[in-house]
C-alpha cells in the first residue's frame, strides 16, 4: 500500500511518467541510470565551462558536439527517480521524494538553462557561450546544494 | 616514451583524437565516462528491444525518444579508450588496445548497425524497429565477445 501511495504521489507531482518507472526492472538500475546520465552531462558540460572559462582553446566544433551531447543528457536522468530509489548507492538526498514539487522546480530550472547552454554551444558561438555558462551552472549547484549529498 | 608511443599508434590508428584525449584529466575519468554512455546507451536499447521483441507494449513515442539516444549514446564512448585506460575499474580486454585496428572495426560496425536502428525508432514505425534490431544487437555482442570481460 505504502509503494503504491508513494507512487500515485509521484505521478500526481509529474516527477515520473508510469510507463518511464515500469522501464526499469530494479531499483538498482534505474540509480545506475541516472548516475551514467549525469556523467555524460557533467563531461560535456566540463568542456564547455573549460572553453567559457578559457582553459581551454576554443573549438567550435567541439563546442557544437558537446552541446547537442548535453541537450540530450539533461533530459535524461529525471525519469530515474522513482519510489523506492532513494536507498542504495546514491547521493540523493531523501528531500526528492519528500518535497517533490521543490526538486521538480530545481531539476526544471536546470533543465532549462542547460538546454539554453546548449543552443548556444550548438551556434558555435564563444560569446553566447559565455553568456548562458554561468546560469547553467548556478542552476546545476542549486540542485546539488538541496538534493544531492556531498 | 612508452606513453608517447602508444599515443601516437593510437592517434594513427584513428583510434582516438589527440584534443579527445586531452578531454579526460586522469585516466579513470575516462573510464567512468565510457561507461556511462554504454549504460545510457544500453538502457535504451533495450527499451527497443522490449518492444521489437513484444515484451512491452509498442509505443512510438518512446521508441522515438529511445532512438535519439541511441543515436547520440552510440558516439560517446570511443574517445574514451586512449592509452593508460586499460587498468582500473573496467572490463575492458587488453585486446582493444594490442589489436586496434580490429577493435576499430568492431566498434564502427557496432556504431552503424545501432544508427540504422536509431532512424528506424526515430521513424516509430515497429515493423521497421524489429527489421533492424537483430543486425544491431549482434554488433553489440561482436564487439563484447572480443572486447569485454564476462
Amino acid at each position: 500500500m505504502k509503494l503504491i501511495a508513494s507512487l500515485a504521489l509521484a505521478v500526481a507531482a509529474g516527477t515520473l511518467a508510469a510507463p518511464a518507472m515500469a522501464q526499469f526492472q530494479k531499483p538498482e538500475d534505474a540509480i545506475k541510470y541516472r548516475k551514467a546520465s549525469f556523467t555524460v552531462l557533467a563531461t560535456h558540460f566540463g568542456r564547455l565551462g573549460a572553453m567559457a572559462n578559457g582553459r581551454a582553446p576554443f573549438d567550435a566544433k567541439a563546442a557544437a558536439e558537446s552541446g547537442a551531447v548535453i541537450e540530450m543528457a539533461v533530459k535524461l536522468p529525471w525519469e530515474a527517480f522513482g519510489p523506492g530509489t532513494d536507498k542504495g548507492d546514491t547521493r540523493a538526498e531523501p528531500a526528492i521524494w519528500t518535497e517533490q514539487a521543490k526538486f521538480k522546480a530545481a531539476a526544471d530550472k536546470a533543465q532549462t538553462e542547460v538546454t539554453k547552454l546548449a543552443a548556444a554551444a550548438k551556434t558555435g558561438n564563444l560569446d553566447a557561450i559565455k553568456a548562458s555558462f554561468g546560469a547553467a551552472g548556478a542552476s546545476c549547484k542549486a540542485c546539488h546544494d538541496d538534493f544531492r549529498k556531498n
